[in-house]
């Protein structure tokens, strides 16, 4: 089969074998934003059409392709929910050249009741069921970083922080972006704003701290951004482990990324196990198995 | 005397008499960014040149205008520090038709030792220093913020929370703004926002919910912009009011602001007592009659 993790900026495709090895991969810079006037089956046609004429006829699709965005709208499914349930659950599209089903995205409530809604990030949850033995806590940083809770093999809830773009808006959009410098993303000073979220004052008197310091001449310009960002993770990871210290969390995504949060996590006394982004493929190869193909 | 609270977007002059109290005022649109090529001393002139003529001869300046931005840089003075400091600390600048004299900003360090800063604030808190019987807590609301520390008639500490722009920058640089239409910045939405501020899950997250919830169909596009306020608002009196439950706190500022905080500050638990900006006028003659001027 193929399995395509096809998001907002970037489409991902893993032909994948029977017994879930990938057989090959190909990438590109062709998420929903870069695709011009809706051609999604020609982008399709045009990234796996080789595999397509090597035979393959199973496509499923996972991510923001399945959104009002997209390609077509696939309802969110309500959690709980497993592979089963999204396996069943799979919305076919009409294609030319081979059955094209996409996977719903999940809603759920938060403890206060709160609506939540995910789309992608269900699928590569699946992809580390093994390893989670098949109930923990995942987090999948990002833009809009989650948090996911399993149980016997299912998706229960889940919560969304919106970490990524809120450092984006600040870092581009107030007076703290304009004394900021390239410079590293780790190290010391991303440590130090991680130590400082654990501090009295909160997060919105912590992020004025990448100024004021600069102005004292205490953190360095090209240091500031790494500060800002190790504040507003840390604040995230606080917030999602509270009364959760010492469980495994198993941070899914770019090593870069995660490595970061494995650091956080560890900080506030979390227990980090990272897997990188083939674990979208190990899903969508877990969901493919439960789907009904004609 | 003339007192000038000059800051970055405004311009608010009051003639105030020996005995303290108001004779004339004039507002402009003339702060900082509005001045062209520095022209500072043409535009004092044009807006209290008619008091000038009258005869006043003493002029004191408060706010960014003593900034590196501004007309002079007048170097922060460290907390503690009340108006008999501050009034030693003036610095004079050149000026053909009067003394005209800088106030210093104050700078401090919080409980974990990072820097802070502030320029005009001081001021007003100066200005309600009657009202607060010499010591307490004041909250000055706005772009960034300022809670303030007095005791004995001294400003002891502060700390800036970024609020204001963090709003801002959200709400016109995120995802969140897209589904925000114009409404109500008060009423039931807001205060739903600061009740989900005192909820767990953390800043990051509850902003989501300003998005999710109106995906949902339970928030409505035009409530959702006083939803995100009331988030961000909750969690900055949550944060400073910590271990502070019962506290009077006086807030300083427009009534509009004042009024939001006053009501996010009775919801988690403090006695806000409000008052509007003629303050800053009130802190100005204080600093003055503790000035020595030619």
């Amino acid at each position: 089969m193929i399995g395509v993790d096809w998001g907002t900026t970037s489409f991902r495709a893993f032909r994948i074998a029977r017994d879930g090895t990938i057989r090959d991969r190909r990438t590109a810079l062709r998420g929903l934003l870069n695709v011009p006037d809706n051609r999604f089956a020609d982008t399709l046609r045009e990234e796996v059409g080789p595999w397509l004429a090597a035979g393959e006829d199973h496509v499923l699709l996972s991510g923001m392709i399945g959104s009002r965005q997209g390609w077509m709208e696939a309802p969110y499914l309500p959690c709980p929910a497993g592979a089963a349930e999204v396996g069943a659950g799979l919305m076919a599209i009409e294609f030319d050249w081979g059955q094209v089903k996409l996977v719903p995205g999940l809603s759920a409530t938060d403890e206060a009741g709160v609506a939540e809604v995910m789309r992608g990030e269900e699928t590569q949850v699946f992809g580390v069921l093994e390893a989670m033995g098949g109930g923990g806590l995942a987090c999948l940083p990002g833009t809009h970083s989650k948090w996911v809770r399993v149980e016997d093999g299912r998706i229960v809830g889940f919560t969304t922080h919106m970490t990524g773009e809120a450092f984006g808006a600040l870092r581009g959009h107030t007076i703290l972006g304009r004394m900021m410098r390239e410079g590293p993303t780790d190290g010391a000073p991303f440590d130090a704003g991680v130590r400082r979220a654990g501090e009295p004052g909160g997060l919105l008197h912590h992020i004025f701290g990448a100024r004021s310091q600069v102005l004292a001449g205490e953190l360095a310009e090209t240091d500031a951004a790494a500060y800002l960002s190790g504040i507003l993770i840390g604040h995230e990871v606080r917030a999602a482990l509270a009364g959760r210290h010492g469980e495994v969390v198993h941070v899914i995504g770019a090593p870069e990324l995660t490595m970061l949060y494995a650091w956080a996590i560890s900080a506030q006394g979390g227990y980090p196990e990272r897997h990188d982004g083939e674990a979208a493929a190990r899903g969508l190869a877990l969901i493919g198995g439960h789907a009904t193909w004609n």
